[in-house]
This record gives structure tokens, C-alpha cells and sequence, in this order.
């Protein structure tokens, strides 16, 4: 089964909101084996709302349109699919009673403008009786059409609890069976991945594609074959050839992260990592948190963005920072002794540089970053000249510590 | 002028990607004075991208597609242009004078995948040429047609540096005139928000959106008008009755965040601040040094993720912890209070609790979370019981001390 996704709202066609939940919606789809022919961003006007609904029928085997469901006045969906579909709005009496039911709760005036949320097109089926959330199916042309809501934490629920549930009813027996890995690279540039994976001359039937998300690459194979047939073998060999191409510079694959995977080799290890921080600004400490259980092997960290929270708190002393500067090999070597003797971490890492926009200078221009890690009979100092805005800096500094501690890791595995 | 943006990549269709570039463009266009009717997303199938293409030059007075354009065998955009509009490639002869002399630097076989580049569908201007990014412009049907790359980075320049200012000479005179303002606001429900603004009956002209952007909730005011009219009063007003309606609930406008306002407040004030962080791992800081200049009132901080961190860095006794738990009111205060002396700065800020998805006990649940402030004679500590999971309680935990150290200030001010 093909399907649609249309979203709906002024907030996203003005570029105020980025569209996330579309593509939430199309790698859950895809995962489970739908194929999203196209998404469609339109603003709240019910003409093109109900022109894009009619088109996306008649093309796809299913839809979901997303947002437009609420009651604020510029929630528009339904008010489109009436006119378009021709299915005039009748009141849920179901969906009714339990708005009114909230509303005597909070001492709302009679006719609140939530008893809108009760009026849905006619056949339209409530999806989630009960909760708070808007949302229904409507059977339209035998083809299931999902209407939820555009906030992205209520679409999320509905759409795994409830979507995806009923097309795997409608839709039984999968015609096609995928497999996929999205491969994470980090410090290699497209092109040259590009090079390395054409000379493998991967079978033709695995669609191959790549994605630079700043600063890693992530590489994909894909391969869809008929339901009954056994496409695992090829798909395993390819894997395999990608990661022997390619080796270390891939650290995780589909859901992995940079931090996730560096934490699993210090959990591995048995070892824990605290971290000194300066342009990052706690960047690495909030990527490393991100995992649950991450308490496990992150200690902890001192942002020292002020020269005196270097001082006071890392020992980095006013002669060291005299001499050679805040920003230095010096300083970054020391700040990672520092916070490795404050939290008794057995690897310290430490970054210090320039984010920008201000603050460069001809020695050391905006991007200069040097980054240290500090082990029991093991220290090692970096510099680099990063390009990019503030944010990008900053991302690239972040992400280059905790590969750099990756890259440890492995080492020290094989020794 | 109406436009329409397509954005071209499996790695969109499948939800690999969020499409942040077709956003981005929007709201740039958005504030050129252009409007968005829609925006496509379409996977890397030819004859689907020419689809697409036709329709939107059917419809709209110009159309931007992003995607599609790199060297490598998923980039298939071109040649959807060729089919669809029916204008063979033919190669560029500057465009690939240019890649065969960057190829001869770099020591690269004869014919190399980069010289795909060079190929433009017949009739297309190269929109840069000498830098190292794609991109073209085709007038069809005596519409522009904007062809640039997927990658966000470059998409931006070019939109920025070539298409905006080539639309502008397209249409010199803008028939509409735009006034625009964003509202963000935290603390409210969007239903709260919603009642209020209605009780203030706005002129109709003026279009009102509500954006719940987690945790967040933006509103915006736009009036459009034509060219030569003078909106601005109306809108003035507008504006003015909704910041007396919403007061301090409205933390900034447009471009601000929560942490550059906080920023702006301390500044004004002269105070510093540093924060502890144990639940956040450092999302605070790395909040406030999102803002260029930060180091003037962001001194740093420590994240005590391991309790020995709070004990060593922070002073919170092991007595302490062993009766109220590092997760309490007491801790909190401790933490606060602590980092204000080690850092000595004007205002210690400290967060800790549970963002689970572990973690939690019958009294302390998942998304208890207890903040304090300290200043020179002042202490406060609140308790909160936030809901979500383990990333939308750190955001939220990060936000709510942020507005916690706003109100203090906004409240100081006027004492």
C-alpha cells in the first residue's frame, strides 16, 4: 500500500514551525512497510486543503492529513474535507458528552469553543474516545483517509497506537518485505564515501543513498523484495562489505547517536568519563544525557565558560592562561587533569575554543578548537580550525570529544 | 508573487530527514513578501518530480525545488527537469572547466562522477558559478524555476544570496505591504491563550495562529495590506492589547528565545550567572552560550550527575544526601547555593530530578523536579511534577529554571 501525508497549517507554509511530524509519520510508515509517495505542506485555506485531499486520493492507497484539528479558529481541516468530500459536520454525541463533561470540570461559559472538537464529517470514526486528542478515520473511495492532530506529541501517539494498527488490518498481507540500515559516519567527507561504496559494486536492486546531516554523513541501503522470497543474504553481504570499506569511521547505525555508542563502550570498559567544557557550553554533557542510563559512565562535567571557573574549579592557572591563553593546547590539557582529579572520572575530556561570531584573532581565529583527553598514563591534545556559525561550531566541537573518546575506546580495546 | 517549494529525497519521503531546508525557505520568502500556496515533498522517482514540477508551474508564479542535484546516482532531479519539461542536458562549459580544474587538484581519475555537475537542463543559468555549490535557475512558461541543492548549508546561501535578490528584480513592485509579529509565551495552555485573545475581539484583517511549540506556545499577528496603505497603527494597537492581556507570560518576539531574554535581563542588570545542573546534564548552559556574547553574564557551571560531583564540586554533604535524597528541595538549595560561591557569581541557578525513563519511586516519580535560585539575600526552591518523556522533561526542566531566573529579574527590576 502507497499512501500521502498532507499537512496542514499557516505555521509551517510561512516557515515559522519546521514540518516535523510528517516525517515522523513517514519513517514509522516506512518501517512498517508503507511506501509514502508524497508529502504535501499546505496553509489554512480550505479551497487548497480540499483540492490536495482529492488529489491524494485518487493517487494513493491511504492518507493522513495532519493538523487543522483543533478548536482555535484557524483550524480548518474539517471545515475542508465537508467541502470537498461533500460530508456535511454532525456532532459526535459521544465526543460531545465528554467535552461537556471536561468543560463542567473547569467552569467553562455554555457553547465553549472546544464542543467543536465533537463535530466531525459525517461517517467519520472518533480514533481516540476517551483521551484528549482530536483525530478520526473517514472510509472515503474504500480507501482509509487519517485525519490527526498537527501537535506533534498527540500525532505521535495516535498515529503509532491508532494508525498503524488499523492499515495493518485493511492491509494484511504485506507485498513487500524491506530491509534497511542507516549506516553513521562521522568525520569523512560524502564525496570520498561516495568513491569507497561505488568500488564495492553493490547488487543493483539495493537502493543506496546519502545524507549529509551536519557534521556526520549517514549512508542507507535499502532493499525491498517480494513477500516469500529471501533477500537477507544479500542484504547481509552488503552490509558487510560496507563495513569492512569503511571500518571505523562508521560508529553506529539506525538509531544510534555519537553519545549512545561512546557510552556503551565506556559501560563496556567499565569506565567513566566527566568532561570540562568551554565554547561547548555543556553541549557534551546534554549529548551524553540524552541517553537513559547514561548516569552509569557520565559523572559529570564543569562548564567553565568564565576564566575564573577555570581557575577555581579546574586549576588552570593565571600564569598557564597568561601565557598561552584560554583557548590553547596548554589550557585544554589541563582543564582535562582537572576535571578528571575533581570527579575521580577515569577520563577526562576537556574542549576549549572559539565559537564565534567574536573573538578571533590571526593566531586564532574564530573555529579554533582544541580538545584534550586525559587518562591514567594516557594524555592526548588536539587542535582544530572548524568552519561554520556559532551553533555549527559549537556541534562540531561537541561531536568531535565524544569521537575522539570513541576512538579511544576502540583502541584501547584492541591493545 | 505565489510560490511553491518541492523538496526532493527518499531520505524525506522515508522520514530519515526532517525537511528543515523547505521551512527555511518559506519563512525567508515569507518575509520578502512572497506567499507559499504549498509545498511538496516527493521521493527520487523522475517521473514523480516532473509531475510535481508541472503542476506547481501550473499554479504558481514561481517554483523552488531543493534536492536532487548532487553527483552521486541517487541525485535524480535533472534529469526528472529533462523528461518532464522536455529540455535535454547539455554540459556547461564554464561549470566544467571549473570541476575538470578542481578534479586535476585533487588527482582524480579521467570522467569522474563530479563532471555530472556540469550538465544542466537546456535553457538553465548556473546560479554560482566559482563556488563549489549546485544550483541553476530556468525560466519556463516565463516563470523562475530555482533548482539548489538539498544540503541545508548551501541551500541557505544561495536562496539568500541569489534567489530572493532574483525574485526582487522579477517583481519589483510587491503589491502587499506585511506586518508580522511572533509572540512566545511560556506558562499558558494554548486554550487560556485563545480565550484571552478573543476576549480582545482584534480587527478581522489581522490573521491570529496559535503554535504549541513543546514547551512553548507561539502566537502570531499578521496583517497583510496593500501596498501604499498604512496598516502599521492598526497593527501597533493590536500588538499592544495583546501584551497588556498576556503580560509577563510573553517572555520575547520573533528571534528571541527564552535563554537570550534571560540574557538581555542579566546584562541590563549587571548580573552574572551560573548554573547546577544534575537532570539537564548541562542543557541550561548549553542554552544560554547558544547566544553570541553570552560570556558577559554566563559565568559556567557544574553538572552533578554522579552524587560525588555534587558532593565535591557543590558541597551538598553526604548527610544531606542520604536523608533527602539528591532529589529534593534541600539539595537543590544546596546545589544553588553552592555554585554561586564556587563561581562567584551574582545568581546561582540548580536543577535536579528524575527525567527517567528509570528512576522514579512513588513519592519522587518520573518528571519530579525541584529548581532553586540563589542571590545575595534571597533563596527560592519550587517543586515541579513535569509530564513527557525523558527529553521533553529535560527541555522543559531547562526552560522552566530559565523563566524561574526571567521572573526573578523582571521582578527585581520593577522593586
Amino acid at each position: 500500500m502507497q499512501g500521502e501525508i498532507i499537512a496542514v497549517g499557516n505555521e509551517l507554509t510561512s516557515g515559522r514551525i519546521i514540518n516535523s511530524t510528517s516525517a515522523f509519520a513517514a519513517r514509522h510508515l516506512f518501517a512498517a512497510g508503507y511506501e509514502i509517495l508524497a508529502m504535501h505542506t499546505i496553509g489554512d485555506a480550505p479551497e487548497l486543503i480540499g483540492l490536495a485531499l482529492k488529489r491524494a486520493i485518487r493517487r494513493a492507497d491511504f492518507v493522513l492529513v495532519t493538523g487543522g484539528l483543533g478548536a482555535t479558529d484557524d483550524d480548518l481541516t474539517t471545515e475542508a474535507v465537508a467541502l470537498a468530500l461533500h460530508r456535511p459536520t454532525i456532532p459526535n454525541l459521544d465526543l460531545l458528552a465528554q467535552i461537556r463533561h471536561h468543560l463542567h470540570s473547569i467552569d467553562a461559559p455554555p457553547m465553549d469553543p472546544l464542543e467543536k472538537l465533537a463535530w466531525l464529517p459525517q461517517g467519520a470514526e472518533a480514533l481516540s474516545l476517551g483521551s484528549k486528542m482530536s483525530g478520526y478515520l473517514l472510509i472515503h473511495d474504500q480507501k482509509p483517509i487519517f485525519f490527526l492532530p498537527g501537535i506533534p506529541e498527540q500525532m505521535q501517539i495516535l498515529l503509532i497506537d491508532q494508525v498503524i494498527p488499523r492499515l495493518a488490518d485493511w492491509n494484511p498481507e504485506p507485498a513487500v518485505l524491506t530491509c534497511q540500515r542507516l549506516y553513521k559516519i562521522f568525520g569523512r567527507e560524502e564525496a570520498f564515501i561516495n568513491r569507497q561504496i561505488e568500488a564495492l559494486a553493490l547488487p543493483t536492486e539495493i537502493s543506496i543513498g546519502y545524507y549529509p546531516v551536519f557534521p556526520e554523513v549517514h549512508l542507507s541501503l535499502i532493499l525491498r523484495a517480494a513477500a516469500g522470497s529471501r533477500p537477507q543474504p544479500v542484504f547481509a553481504a552488503a552490509c558487510t562489505a560496507v563495513e569492512q570499506a569503511l571500518g571505523h569511521a562508521i560508529y553506529g547505525h539506525d538509531e544510534d547517536s555519537l553519545a549512545s555508542v561512546t557510552g556503551q563502550l565506556l559501560q563496556a570498559a567499565q569506565l567513566t568519563v566527566a568532561t570540562a567544557e568551554s565554547c561547548t557550553g555543556g553541549l557534551i554533557g546534554h549529548l551524553f544525557t540524552q541517553t537513559p542510563g547514561s548516569s552509569s559512565y557520565f559523572l559529570g562535567g564543569v562548564t567553565a565558560y568564565a576564566n575564573s571557573m577555570k581557575t577555581e574549579a579546574l586549576g588552570v592557572s593565571g600564569e598557564l592562561l597568561a601565557k598561552y591563553g584560554a583557548v590553547s593546547a596548554e589550557a585544554a590539557t589541563v582543564m582535562a587533569t582537572g576535571i578528571r582529579a575533581l570527579s575521580s572520572a577515569d577520563i577526562g575530556l576537556a574542549v576549549t575554543g572559539i565559537a564565534g561570531p567574536d573573538g578571533g584573532s590571526a593566531n586564532k581565529p574564530v573555529g579554533t578548537v582544541f580538545i584534550a583527553l586525559a587518562v591514567r598514563g594516557h594524555r592526548e591534545v588536539h587542535r582544530y580550525q572548524f568552519l561554520g556559525n556559532r551553533q555549527q561550531i559549537q556541534t562540531i566541537t561537541a561531536k568531535t570529544a565524544l569521537d575522539l573518546t570513541r576512538k579511544y575506546l576502540l583502541q584501547s580495546k584492541t591493545e
